[in-house]
């Protein structure tokens, strides 16, 4: 099923990674979880170019490293192995180590070259991986461009977040149909800087690995890095894209007249899945959109809103429904951008509550009414310049505490 | 009572601001809380040195603008007025306005200068101030050198908080016995940058306004600035000392030869009243204090400690006693100091967990059975130069949720 976006961009629902030609997918439960999903891959026909942005933290897990090292030999992919339950992070040579033998014993099992296979885990910090269980998980993967397939392994990245998600758009490069679709993970510890969660694109484009790199890098800066759940920067963070080029146009590069369609469609793919990730944050009743304008510079759009979105206080506020707006004010006054004081206005949904920093007439009962619904829109102008930007994340709820006082007990 | 801390210093329990010399208060209930106390006064008998540091929030509040400007006239302040219940902040020249008559309705009643006037106000952003039952309240304020009238002040100054915050120090400058006291309030939006909550200090040391802003500085930056509960930085964070001189010794100044005495003091009595307000953070049932020692500098070890104390899932897990101690190394990752992955020491308690990044043999339910208590210290060691600090924050708990949920409603 398609709805169309525009002349050239189709929102394919049902969407999984296996639809772009030539990707197929699976997952497994390994055993490293009790029972759910906790071993997934993906897998195209021929290698694909390959381009990823990874967390800017300095405790960098392992499987991160080894994928770099992958792409930067030849900008091609033709696996991705993942796990849950476990992130391999914090455990030095040992975990390196057991990310190399998890991309090994997949270039043995499907017959590809050593350095076209990606890896990436995800769960508990610092626990060595139970890297005999991963390895004959691996053996049991059937990779099958079948939906089931496809959302098996969209589950088997999960942790503590209680949906899949997934995003698929069409678009035409030339006379070419192709196909973009994505699925990520993530609920806690996100705060994605300069790169993201887990995140894996699949695309039957035909692109080169230093353009792909140039396209995922900007496109992530605008959706992925603009989602806050608790302002945790996680160590294991990764958006990996995969490209194949099966879809047969000729190579896409910025001088090329469809250029502009790859990164809207990349684009509304990657935003899409942000706001999944923002939307089951750890605990969360509501998904809260922030909308920035008239800031100094479009950074520091992004920036004022990932700040109100971040703020535990407005979290808290909008949990509560309650019209608590100084909080927002005061978080623009710590963000740490370009503010007048006199001169900022704010709405809440569609209830204007400052103009020029005046309050107006708003109905109290009205704006908590409205903070009840399931989304939450915050727009503020701070009447400094063109710069305009997003950001998403949840309210903060009891749940969230819930969730993680107890997570490795 | 006194307990001896040094030769030359004592601490004083039943502490209260008005045991300097010279000193009065009071604080009572002018209605703009229901029935709590909501307005304090501190008079001096004489014009007392004065410094303050404020927020660093680009949205100041209006009695910070006006203390500012009364302390820049002379260096000197009589009286400070201080009310809860509205925080002035985000009103405009009608807050300024507010801010000015409670000054001279204190300068009116006390027959003071009105630049001898300081103001601060803490409580719901961006309301119109009730001015008018503040004016009648100051006619009601009959300050005296009493315990009891101390308390009061140190009661109508708190919010959410659910203890007052007192500390008190003597000590000796050449052959005069001379005398610190602060009171403090806090509780959430509590993230001082440079500058911190409402902190309030007398003594009757002789010491020049500007020597006494020198040492203000120096140990807010190694006390209050070390507080997190929630990342929060507000708009109405002050430190006001006040130097009366009535312990009639030697003027104080760096060359002095007890100036060493005097800045011990101020960081003892700083870092108590910081320490309070930690523990009564919104909804905290226990303190937590992080100490980073190794780090490549004193301001890098401070940053560090306060990452991990501001940590929402550190915070969580703490409050679950779940020694998840992969988040702690996991906010090094991202607390922007230098670090080396492969050499961190990490213990909770006096439980070693980590020696140069390895895992120690550690009794799981033992550390689980420490994080019962209602003091948990965390000490890392970065082994990367001399540099040491501390920080000071509390568990993240329902309650905080619970708190901030329905604050205005």
């Amino acid at each position: 099923m398609a709805s169309i976006i525009s002349s050239q961009l189709k929102k394919i629902t049902g969407s999984n990674i296996t639809l772009p030609k030539g990707f197929t997918a699976a997952g497994i439960n390994c055993g490293i979880k009790f029972k759910k999903k906790d071993l997934g891959i993906i897998l195209s026909e021929k290698p694909a170019s390959a381009a990823a942005v990874y967390t800017t933290s300095k405790i960098k897990a392992a499987p991160l490293e080894v994928t770099k090292e992958s792409i930067e030999t030849e900008g091609l992919l033709q696996a991705v192995i993942v796990n849950s339950g476990n992130a391999n992070a914090f455990t030095g040579e040992q975990g390196r180590m057991h990310a190399y033998a998890m991309c090994r014993e997949v270039s043995e099992r499907f017959g590809l070259l050593d350095h076209h296979v990606g890896v990436a885990s995800t769960g508990i910090i610092g626990e060595t991986m139970p890297i005999e269980k991963i390895l004959q998980g691996i053996q049991q993967l059937t990779p099958a461009a079948q939906v089931d397939r496809a959302m098996e392994f969209s589950q088997s990245i999960l942790t503590t977040d209680t949906k899949t998600k997934n995003a698929c758009y069409s678009f035409n490069i030339g006379e070419s149909e192709v196909i973009l679709a994505g699925t990520a993970k993530g609920s806690g510890m996100i705060h994605p800087n300069m790169a993201t969660m887990l995140s894996f694109l699949t695309t039957d484009a035909n692109i080169s690995s230093e353009h792909l790199h140039l396209a995922l890098k900007k496109v992530t800066d605008q959706s992925f890095n603009c989602i806050t759940v608790d302002g945790e920067t996680s160590t294991n963070d990764m958006v990996l894209i995969l490209a194949n080029g099966l879809a047969g146009h000729e190579e896409l590069s910025p001088e090329h007249p469809d250029w502009g369609t790859f990164l809207q469609a990349l684009t509304l793919t990657c935003t899409e899945l942000a706001k999944s990730i923002a939307r089951d944050g750890e605990g969360a009743t509501k998904l809260i959109e922030v909308t920035v304008e008239g800031a100094a510079t479009g950074d520091e759009a992004r920036a004022a809103a990932k700040s109100i979105v971040g703020s535990p206080l407005v979290k808290s506020a909008i949990f509560g429904c309650d019209p608590n707006w100084g909080r927002i004010v005061a978080v623009l006054g710590y963000a740490g951008v370009e503010i007048c004081p006199d001169s900022i206005d704010l709405s809440i949904g569609n209830f204007p509550v400052l103009r020029q920093s005046k309050i107006e007439d708003f109905n109290h009962d009205e704006i908590s009414d409205y903070l009840t619904g399931s989304e939450i829109s915050i727009t503020v102008n701070l009447h400094k310049g063109n710069g305009k930007g997003k950001a998403w994340g949840c309210d903060l709820t009891y749940d969230y505490v819930q969730i993680n006082s107890s997570y490795t007990t």
